[in-house]
């Protein structure tokens, strides 16, 4: 648990318990014991993910400790937003060369200013040295008949998606020296790939009205292949359609479409609703105060043989030949 | 989510798939959606602890991966044990430098042998390359009043202690080269080093019994006082009556002393219950086929600026002065 050193129980355990009074509900045991207690909202389930980012793969060593404070916790909260869960509670691991207490003062405020925008308690965790990496486990709650999960897409649903695609990717390409930007996009890019925000309010809004969701992390064209894996279905998706930045559009072609169909990193969220709820859709977009963008269709399978995949096309609906890999991170493309 | 890799779907995913059948109540989505889904049982909550162990810190490099897949999960089993909790499921996140396929088969092996025996779900997880870590967060299940929290104990309790202390940092001295041992006892106290079996029966059996608890995990100095400090108590306890095996009891006085009181890694459970429950502490460690010892007693503090503390003493009374350490994993003692 968070007692190991002192400089732990100082960023750490003593703003969690300061957080408490307001966000004790449904959190009988916070910090400090060998298990935290925790119940959903009264008729929900528990909604859990956990992710684990390492130096080198998913951030840079000389990545803003703050800045990671904040992803580290926005990549999870992303996952309940793609079940359309209400964050409550999370726990907190992670092994560290040193206890530098710049690097953790800068790296806790990061985390606690998103965890207080959301009321997500730090309920435990575990700390160790060894080499840089962060793991967390977030918990939401969610009513057991309105989860967004992967397989409920239904035949002739539109698939839509939030936000802009494929700055993260830009920003990372601008980092590697892959590709150049002006200045202004440049920081819009590094914006994108450091502060992900994760789409509760959307996937609250989303609840009963989408079929299936998930959030994008590895790339749209691998990541909503797992929508229809696990619906067995098919999907048609217009290129042109998918949403762009006005800074991503000033790169090069092939480097848009890279970016936004295979850059990762987005945590925007894919999604699929009947036709029938196009104006509900835009309704909780606009509660949620982000834009929402249809960009294709799902359809059954052919026939038995018949392989769950995507049929791009363009804007004049011409068949297109993309092969693209999901994104393994920083390393597999 | 745990599909990033081929090997990981094979030794990880299907065998948790396969199990879903025998363990699926109150887990209504397991692996492979952007969260698990989890209900505690009717009128329970749930209990919730996360682990990380890292190489070189809390196991070394050459450890068989099967007694690694073991322990990873034990240290976690064994903090619902000490919480009375019921386990359901667990999250596995880890970064690994290679996919290596022997490996892979040892450890999950390890680990859904141990899962497996106590009807504990692999429900999701993470899974990336980087040196080697492991994250366990594992679920239990527990009535809100008979949870065994740090924070119970009272005045005139008894502090009962489960198996034996100190044979897996008897193990970890022959390892190092600091003591040595006989084959076989050195056979058994690297057992005990690798191979903890988490008290889980005997915390069960102890709901409604005990008042506080906690696993020994750092050595009995530290962790008792974690009691202390969470009741604010004070403690006497009888060094000569804290549990040993007979092969510790072949080493030195000074090393049984050392390894008992701060060895750690024991992972039995240190509890507190009334003078008048020892018979039903006596009958719960029998119906969980655990021998249990009475070590010593809590007291109130003498008054409000006395401090949480233990007051060693020999079998004959006669107070000792012990200046020890808590167990920090590898590093610090």
């Amino acid at each position: 648990m968070l007692s190991e050193f002192s400089l732990i129980d100082r960023f750490f355990a003593r703003r969690a318990a300061a957080n408490r009074s307001s966000a004790a509900e449904g959190i009988p045991l916070g910090i400090g014991d060998d298990c935290a207690l925790l119940t959903p909202r009264a008729g929900e389930m528990l909604a859990i993910s956990t992710d684990m980012l390492v130096e080198g793969r998913h951030f840079f060593a000389d990545i803003d400790p703050e800045a990671l404070g904040h992803k580290a916790l926005a990549v999870n909260l992303s996952d309940l937003a793609a079940m359309g869960a209400q964050p409550l509670a999370f726990m907190l691991a992670f092994s560290l060369p040193k206890a530098d207490e710049a690097w953790l003062a800068g790296f806790s405020e990061g985390l606690f200013a998103l965890a207080e925008r959301y009321g997500c308690e730090l309920i435990g965790g575990d700390t160790t040295g060894g080499p840089l990496n962060l793991c967390i486990t977030v918990f939401g709650s969610v009513p057991p008949q309105t989860a967004l999960r992967r397989d409920a897409a239904q035949p002739g649903d539109d698939i839509w998606i939030s936000g802009t695609l494929g700055d993260a990717r830009a920003g990372l390409g601008v980092q590697r020296g892959e590709w150049t930007a002006n200045a202004n996009d440049a920081a819009m890019f590094r914006h994108a790939l450091e502060r992900p925000e994760p789409r509760i309010a959307l996937g609250l809004a989303l609840r009963g009205i989408a079929h299936a969701a998930l959030d994008l992390s590895d790339g749209l064209a691998g990541d909503l292949l797992h929508i229809l894996e696990r619906s067995s279905m098919r999907a048609s998706v217009d290129v042109d359609a998918v949403p762009r930045s006005a800074a991503l559009r000033r790169l090069a072609p092939d480097i848009q479409q890279r970016c936004t169909l295979a850059g990762g990193d987005d945590y925007e969220l894919c999604f699929t609703a009947p036709s029938a709820a196009r104006a509900a859709v835009q309704a909780a977009a606009q509660k949620a105060s982000v834009p929402v963008t249809r960009i294709g269709t799902i359809a059954a399978l052919a026939s038995p043989a018949d392989r769950p995949a995507i049929a791009w096309r363009n804007a004049a609906g011409a068949p297109l030949t993309v092969t693209l890999q999901g994104f393994d991170h920083f390393h597999a493309e």
